[in-house]
C-alpha cells in the first residue's frame, strides 16, 4: 500500500541522519500564496489566505478579549496540489486502475482516497535526500530550456559530475532541479503551471523502477517534460509510475538555495523530511520540505 | 525577529541529528479532516477537504484525457490552527503590541502578518525534540484532570523521572504531553476545543524563558491551563509568552505513540522537524512534526 | 429538463404579479453565517464569512489607496445548502437515475451538473407564492411537534382555513409552515440539522404531483418529516420527488414574518422571487427569496 | 442607514408590479464560476465549486444510504465581489469614514459589517427597473468603447432616445447598459476586471445624487471609467456614492437579454427583484436579479 516508500526503512533514516555534518537547514517549499503560478485550470487556484482577525483590530481594542489581551487568526482555501507538494498514490489511474490494481471507483470518491489517502504515509518521508542538478551539470546558466527531456543519460552523467555524495540507489529521495523555477522567478510565471518545461524523459521510467528510489521530486510544476513526448497522451510518465510503480512524485518543489548549497560544497546528499501535511483521504498534499547538511 | 527560535543553532540541529540511532520516525500530527475537535467557535470550523476530481469519474471514462489517464485532485478550507500547529509571533497582542513592541496594526492586518509571518521561520524548525510526558509522570493512567495546572515543579520532577535523555536547555524543542487528547480519543472530542484541559501554568513563564528553550507544544487545544488562573484573562500564558518572549507554541500535538516508544526504550531525546507549511503572512499554521529516534 | 416548473408559465407571473397591493416585501431568508444550524454533516459546514479588507486597516491608512480612498472586501465558504436554499434536479437519485431516467454519473460528476444544474432554471422562479401556515392551523402555538408528518387532509384543512387566497393549483410555488423554525429560534438549534421535525408525510407524494406545483419550501431542514416514515429509508419523499417527478423542493426558508402578514390581513398569497444563485452545475443553490404582498 | 434605498417605498413597489404585462422574466445574473473573469487582483478569484457527492459515486453504489437513494451535493468558495454584486455600504470608505460619517473602524472589522451588512437590506431590492442602453444609443454596435466616460448629457439623450417608459426618478433602479460584457463575449474576458471599460463619468455624481435613484448597476466590472478620469485617485465615483451618498452600486450585471426585448418591445421598465445573498455582515454580496416585464 505504501509503495516505493517501502524502500524507505529503518537503516536508510540513520543514513540520512548521519548526512548532517554543519546543520544548516534548507526549506524546499515555495511560498504559500496568490503570487503563485496557478492560473484556474482545473479549477486549480493560488492558495488564497484570509484573516479571521488582525492586528489592527487588535490595536483598535474592539475584539473584547479582556485584559489587553488581542489575537490573529486566518484561514485558508488552497487546491492541495497548488504549490510544493506531493503527488498521493490515488493521484493518476491508468485505464480505470488505480495502484495495485484496484479499480479507480474503489480507491477515490467524492469522499477522498479511502485507501492510498496521504495520512498514510504521513511518518514515513524523511531519509536520505539527494540532488541532481541537471540544469547546472547539462544545461546553461544553470538552467535546462523548456522542451528538454531528461534521460537516464543525463541522470548519469549528472552523477558522474557530481561525484560519490550524488549515488542514487534503493530507499532514497531524489531531487532533480531542472532550473525552471530559477526562470519563473526571473522572467515571471508565465506558463510554469502547464506550460512548456523541461522534466524527465519518458524513458526514464525502467531507471525510475530499477534504482528502487523512495521517492523523487522536482523544480516544475509536472515533474515529466512539458510538451509531453506523445500525441496522444498527457503525462504519460505520471500513468506509468504512479499506478503502476507506486511511485512518490513530489512537484514544485524550491531546490534553488539548496543547489547552490550543494554546489559550494560538493555535497550532494542531506537529511530530508518531507512530511506531508495528513489531509484524510488526500491524493496530494502540501509538503515543507527540510534539508538539513 | 525569530523569537525564541533564534536559540535553535546548528550545533543544536547537528545534536538532534546524533539521536537518531534506530531511523523510526513518527508523526506528531493529527489527522486534518472533519473529524475533528472544531465547533465553530471564532469561526473555526474543521477542516473541509473535497475532490475536485475522483477515481469514480475516472473509471467512467468522463474526464477527457487522452489514452486512458484519469486523475483525482483535491482542494481544501481550513482555519490555520484547526488541527496540529504552531502559533507565529502575530497569533497574540498585549495592550496592543506584537513581539519586539510593534504596534500590533503594523504587523498583521487583513492582508497578514507583514513582519513575522510564518514563512519567515519555514527552514529553521528542526533540531533536538525532548518529550515530558507529565500525563505520565504525575497523572493517573498517564493522563492529568481537566484544570490542572503543570508548574514548574511538575516539569522539574518529569524530567527527574525520566532521566538524563529528559534534560531540557536552551534552543530545544519541548514537548509536553498531558494525555488530553488521549482522553479525547477515547470519550469523544467532547470541549478540547476551547473547553477544560490540564495545561502550562501561569506560574511556568519564567522557567520558559529562563531554559531558552526554541519552541514547546503540547497534545491540547491551547497549550495551558483551561479553564485559565485568572477570572479577568484569557489565556493569559499567551499573552505573556508570544508577545513578550516570542516564544513558539505548538497545539493539538499528537504525542502518544512517541510517549510509548519512548517509555519503552527510556530514550526522551530525538530528531524532530516540524516545518510549518509556508503560507506567507500567516499567523499559524499547520505543521506535520515528524520525530526521529 | 426544468421538472415542475414547467407548470410556471408567464399567465402564471401576471397572476403573482397582480397579487401586489401593499407594495410591502419580505425576505424569506435565513442568515447566512456561523451562526447556523450545521453540525458537520457530510461535510456541511455553516457559512464561513471573512474579511480581504476591513474598514479598520482603512482607518489606519494602510491600505495603499490615493486620495483617501478605503475599501473593504470579503469573500465566502459554504456547502450550498447550509442554508436557505433549493434543491436542484441533480440532488437526489433513485436507483442510479436522476431526473428522467438519466444515469445519475452521466449527470453529476466531480465537474457538476452536466445536464440540470440549477444555473439552467436562474431566470424563471418568480411567480404566485401562497402560503400554507399548517402550524398555525393545525398545530399548537403555531408549531407542530416533531415527527409531525403532514398528510394531504392537513393540506387541504389549511387551505380550507385560511380560504380562498390559499389555493393551490398549477404552477403555484407554494410554501409550508410547520413552525419549526420558530421553535429553534426560541429553543436553540439543537437538532434543526437533520433531527426530529415535522415535515411533509410520504402519501403527500400524490397530491404534490397531481396538484402541478412548480416547486415547494418548507421551514424545516429536510422538507419531509423527520424520522423518515420508513425504517429502511432516508428521506423517501425526496427520492419520489426530485428525480421522479422533478419537483423543485427549498429548505430552510424563514417563513414566520410572512405568516403573521398573512394572518394579520387573511391573504395567503403574493408574488414571489426566488432566484437562485445561478452556481453554473450546481445541485443546490442559496437564495434570498422575496415575497410582495 | 439604508442610503438610497430610502428613496423606494412601497408604493414604488406597486409601480413596479404594474408593469408586468407578459410576465417573461430575465436573469441578469453572470454565471457564477471558474470561467470568470477575475485573476486574482487583490485576492479575488472566480468562484470555486466542488462537489460532497456525485451522481458517478450514486450509480455506483458507494455512498451507503439506503433503498436505493443516492445524492449529490456540493460547496463554493468565492470572493463575495467575483461576479454579479452589489456593493454593500461598507464597501467603500472616504479619508476613513463610512456611509453617515462613521469611523470605517466603527463599521467594518475582521468580523465583517457590523451596521451596514447586507442582510440589513435583505427584504428591500424589488420595485421599478429601468434600463438605460447607452451603449446601443450612444456607442457603435451596440458598445461603448473601453475609457468612454458617460456623461449626464448621455444618460439624458438615451433616456430621451428610448422614450417614456425610460425616464428615471426617486426610488428607481437604474441599469446602464454599456456593451462591455457583450464585447468580453465575444472577445475573451481579457482585462474586463479592472481594466479599460466604459462607466459613468465622476461628472455624473450630482445627477445619481438629484434623481433620488435607489440603485445603480452596470455590465461592467466597475461601474465608473476606467481608467479612472483623475490620476491620482482609484475609483472616484465609488468614494463619493458610497460613503457619502449611501448609493447602492451593482456591477458585473449582465443586461444584455433583457436589453434585447427592451429594444424589440420599445419597453424599457420592469419589475425587478435584485435580492442579494444575506451574507451577515458582507460588505457586498453575490445577486441574481430578476426582471419581469
Amino acid at each position: 500500500m505504501l509503495g516505493t516508500l517501502n524502500f524507505l526503512d529503518e537503516a536508510k533514516r540513520r543514513e540520512g541522519a548521519a548526512l548532517v555534518r554543519r546543520g544548516v537547514s534548507f526549506s524546499l517549499a515555495q511560498s504559500f500564496d496568490m503570487n503563485g503560478p496557478q492560473k484556474g485550470w482545473r479549477r486549480r487556484t493560488n492558495p488564497v489566505h484570509t484573516m479571521l482577525d488582525t492586528g489592527t483590530d487588535a490595536e483598535r481594542g474592539t475584539q473584547g478579549f479582556p485584559h489587553g489581551l488581542g489575537g490573529a487568526d486566518d484561514v485558508i482555501f488552497m487546491p492541495l496540489q497548488a504549490s510544493t507538494q506531493w503527488d498521493g498514490l490515488g493521484h493518476i489511474f491508468d485505464h480505470g486502475r488505480a495502484w495495485n490494481g484496484r479499480r479507480a471507483g474503489d480507491v477515490v470518491t467524492s469522499d477522498g482516497d479511502a485507501v492510498t489517502g496521504i495520512e498514510t504515509v504521513a511518518s514515513l518521508i524523511c531519509g536520505r535526500g539527494v540532488l541532481l542538478d541537471v540544469g547546472r551539470a547539462i544545461g546553461t546558466g544553470g538552467e535546462l530550456p523548456d522542451g528538454f527531456a531528461i534521460t537516464t543519460e543525463h541522470l548519469e552523467a549528472t552523477i558522474a559530475a557530481q561525484g560519490e555524495s550524488a549515488h542514487v540507489g534503493r530507499g532514497d529521495l531524489l531531487l532533480v532541479r531542472t532550473g525552471r523555477l530559477a526562470r519563473a522567478r526571473r522572467e515571471g510565471w508565465g506558463d510554469y503551471a502547464g506550460g512548456p518545461s523541461p522534466g524527465l524523459s519518458f524513458t526514464t521510467a525502467d531507471w525510475l523502477h530499477d534504482t528502487e528510489i523512495a521517492g523523487i521530486a522536482t523544480d516544475t510544476w509536472g515533474f515529466e517534460v512539458r510538451p509531453n513526448e506523445f500525441d496522444v497522451a498527457f503525462q504519460p510518465l505520471h500513468q506509468v509510475a504512479i499506478p503502476n510503480m507506486g511511485l512518490f512524485i513530489g512537484e514544485m518543489w524550491d531546490l534553488d538555495a539548496l543547489a547552490a548549497d550543494c554546489a559550494a560544497d560538493g555535497v550532494w546528499d542531506f537529511f530530508l523530511t518531507a512530511a506531508p501535511l495528513p489531509v484524510t483521504g488526500a491524493v496530494g498534499a502540501p509538503v515543507n520540505p527540510i534539508a538539513v547538511k
